[in-house]
């Protein structure tokens, strides 16, 4: 542990009541996850260990699984939580719910578009592409034409691409399924989304939504977080081929989740119980501030505006041609011209905020800033002020640098 | 989060150093993992959201790469640090060491052999098991035979079989596979043995050791620990067919390790950032104490010996038949004749020891207690006391119980 984390958490932790200590400034983690999370979230992931198997834990989990539901708006979906990173839910999806030689349609929008149809290639489904041009999303034309044309297991949709901030709208998608191929599955990868974007899992008609405990929700990072609807839990019991993976397995995990909601242990692999607890104290959080989720995600509307307002008024362009289309948890933006994002970061850093650079070919050109969680939602915080006034600083620093040249 | 636990964290965490807070005393969770751990590492745990990508972590990362590998008496191990449980490196060995149709010979002593078996043959492994009674270990001239028969991919160790406590001797089998099959690579299932038993991986021949953070490493749940020698790199590179998976695949993960021990970061699935620091500083623990790994291996031995010498002395078998085949880091007790684990384990919690009962369809008639960790390490703590003690008074009550009936 660094020396200057260490003393962050001392600090703040030498009270009896988690409290925010002022005159303590860290840098602003403000990449677009792991995100900052608030205090109770970190107390919580300090838990003492406790028994996998004890009663205590068993609620905690209990109710994890139903808060999760809560978050995204089903009733009926079924959860899947499990030790890993959000990747692992690409796994899930794979090898639970494609087979062999099995069609499946990736809509995609960047980078995270691009693993996912690794993952199911290598779980061996045919996937079709429809890439949509960089800092755009899918035209929802072609998507009509290819699910008229051929029978698709499941669409892939990447809700927000943390690569570019580009915001896919579900709905539609759904809707197109709904009215082409009903018996397709709607795979929503929200890793970068949940609890920072509207999602309705149920009234969309979203099949699948996968997720990760480290962005929107606020939770430390390695929980893959994954919803199923009852389509897609009957579509994994109508397979007729042997489920290629032993640890993302459903036949072993969908027992297990069904006895701890039911308020019973079970056993198949030991659950991160630290992090549960951490998980338990960010869904609590969400579901019981003021307003609850709805409020939330409007915050986070708000604040996103805020950003990209003061960035264009900086005279930042966002990587997300339509503003529509823009995700509300985090801004991708290009860097000046003549700036690489690989000389903005240290900058920023040394004003105090953590951003995290492009990604791919194009990763020097442009840069990413995190607003979910925390500095969207927590009144006590500056954080959009320090960002804002750091990117002010470090824009007229380096434009003027380069007047000078 | 439970009344009870918060305040423990609350109390405990109250003072700027971390300190037990001696007039408080919870329930000791005595089960053998999640075990309880230090206080450093719960600090750790709850460090700060850090970027994955940051310098800080990176060194952390990289630091803790290199620390497995000193646990594990390697110099030329590669070390694997993955988000999941234990159970993910079931599948690493499966999918990434082992082609479809190839053989391996499970050395099954429990619950968690029969589970390897099943992993492997998830992903297609041909599998041969030689089974031990219940209570033993696989007896070594039946090994011979059959490395002398066949050619097998990999020959796989449950090191401590947690459902039994009995421990299996790896150097012996090495030796054997050595001898009569020196190209099968030597799987060691050491989840409930790294930090806790005498592991030689480099000198015994050892070609994998997979474990998890929290059993003797003394870390939460949530990690999943692999180290693999050069010589099973060597067969993964020697692949003819394809990877089956996408999250456990180590042509997706050993540049990312090789990446982080090299000081830079790199990205395939976001790791588990807090949990690294709380891993790191277990392993700092570990090697930084006086005496190092050594003195602690040797402490688990004595601590393990006043156990079971305690149990004697109250008239409680164990379940490894011969005292050589019991681990050091656990303890399995037959129940008093009459007497259910299930009746045993409320009495224990209710005298501040919560143990765990037994596993598979003779979990009623035995029961375990954990004693890895800070209860053999810790000089400050009387939880072999309190173990002993409570243990005495409810066989008492339980024995006499009976006798009235």
């Amino acid at each position: 542990m660094s020396n200057i984390s260490r003393l962050t958490f001392k600090q703040v932790r030498g009270s009896p009541q988690p409290q925010r200590l002022q005159a303590f400034s860290p840098p602003l983690s403000r990449i677009p996850g792991p995100i900052e999370v608030s205090d109770e979230v970190l107390f919580a992931n300090a838990h003492p260990s406790m028994s996998h198997m004890s009663a205590d834990f068993t609620k905690i989990f209990g109710d994890s699984i139903r808060m999760t539901r809560d978050v995204l708006l089903t009733k009926t979906g079924q959860p899947f939580l499990i030790s890993g990173s959000g990747t692992l839910g690409w796994d899930q999806v794979s090898a639970n719910l494609v087979q062999q030689g099995e069609s499946v349609l990736v809509l995609n929008t960047g980078y995270f578009g691009d693993s996912f149809a690794d993952c199911l290639a290598t779980y061996g489904a045919q996937v079709d592409q429809i890439y949509a041009d960089f800092g755009t999303t899918v035209d929802l034309a072609e998507v009509e034409k290819a699910l008229s044309s051929k029978r698709y297991k499941a669409v892939t949709i990447t809700h927000v691409d943390t690569s570019t901030a580009v915001l896919t709208h579900p709905k539609p998608i759904a809707d197109l399924v709904q009215k082409h191929s009903p018996d397709t599955l709607v795979i929503l990868d929200s890793v970068c989304a949940v609890a920072s974007e509207d999602i309705h899992m149920e009234e969309w008609g979203i099949d699948v939504v996968l997720s990760a405990s480290q962005k929107g929700i606020g939770a430390p990072p390695g929980l893959s977080i994954l919803v199923a609807s009852q389509k897609a839990i009957a579509a994994f019991n109508a397979r007729t081929t042997p489920i290629p993976t032993y640890y993302a397995s459903w036949k072993r995990w969908l027992p297990i989740m069904q006895a701890y909601e039911k308020g019973t242990a079970a056993y198949f692999a030991t659950p991160p119980v630290n992090l549960i607890y951490a998980f338990h104290a960010a869904l609590s959080q969400i579901l019981n501030a003021p307003g609850s989720l709805e409020a939330r995600l409007q915050r986070h509307k708000e604040t996103s505006a805020r950003i990209k307002a003061a960035a264009e008024e900086i005279g930042l362009k966002q990587v997300p041609a339509d503003p529509v289309n823009a995700a509300n948890g985090m801004t991708a933006l290009y860097c000046p011209e003549g700036v690489k994002s690989s000389e903005l970061a240290p900058a920023l850093a040394a004003k105090g905020v953590i951003i995290a650079g492009g990604l791919g070919t194009r990763k020097d050109t442009y840069f990413r800033i995190g607003h979910m969680g925390i500095t969207a939602v927590d009144n006590a915080r500056d954080d959009v002020d320090r960002i804002v006034n750091a990117l002010k600083e470090v824009v007229a620093e380096k434009t003027a640098a380069i007047g000078k040249v």
